[in-house]
């Protein structure tokens, strides 16, 4: 396999972007993320690509819970803010205001719609883990487009 | 849980158009799908979503094996015909020509770019199959853009 036409095709697969957050023992934890889909619809699951190496994946894997939140087409700035994690300062990430969500997660106010998981199932297969997770509560704040890989000239992948 | 909300903020995820194809003993198999992502860089992995219920399902656990073709923006009515499954005749599927791939998938040859994968795990929870697999051979046959579910106006998720 030429690793040139893998990179290129693989970088051909469509993406949103999205921040997820979670919390453990340790503090809040936060980082921007896109190998996300769903995986059924009933129960209704998710599947969630996210760095091994991680303060995220570290809180996901404690707490076994997460938020998930939909960028929207004007939030370029807040995808790129928690492209190297979260600071926290008071009721905000990186400068961003958060509620305590069901599950404990810090919910953003600012995205237009969010979904809170319990993680279901954790597989750790390359540099990456898998959690699947069962979508607890979710909510749609207002009608904004969400913000796509591809429009923001970021690659992850390939 | 509101399920309207739900079902509004699953389908803000943003997803691409993919031809899957498959085949083991009882012939060829194929199907569209858009719950795809890559999982892993080193080793490439990616995660398919792929209905219980369905005989492109039954190929891919059978053998282990499928090929992912990325759909071009200019091929709706290739994704749509593949949304009731595959239709041998010759070398076509679905009238599309296809050519054996290394893994013995049928590759299609129309469609702008195209991965091979060996599955590595086959993870199943709610009403979806999850396989996740290794990309062993890929090739980019034209500069297309890639179709996105959104732009077709279909959804598949929430």
């Amino acid at each position: 396999m030429d690793p040139n036409d893998k990179k290129k095709a693989l970088r051909l697969l469509t993406y949103g972007l999205y921040v997820a957050t979670s919390r453990d023992a340790q503090g809040y934890a936060g980082g921007t993320i896109n190998w996300l889909s769903q995986s059924s619809f009933s129960p209704p699951l998710i599947m969630a690509g996210i760095q091994r190496e991680s303060s995220l994946h570290q809180a996901i894997s404690a707490s076994r819970v997460f938020a998930i939140h939909i960028v929207g087409q004007s939030q370029k700035d807040l995808a790129m803010s928690f492209f190297k994690g979260a600071a926290v300062n008071g009721d905000t990430l990186n400068g961003f205001r958060f509620e305590p969500g069901i599950t404990g997660s810090p919910v953003l106010v600012d995205p237009p719609a969010w979904l809170e998981c319990r993680v279901v199932d954790e597989l750790r297969r390359g540099d990456h883990t898998i959690f699947v997770a069962e979508v607890v509560a979710a909510g749609v704040r207002r009608e904004e487009p969400p913000l796509t890989l591809r429009e923001t000239g970021f690659f992850y992948g390939g």
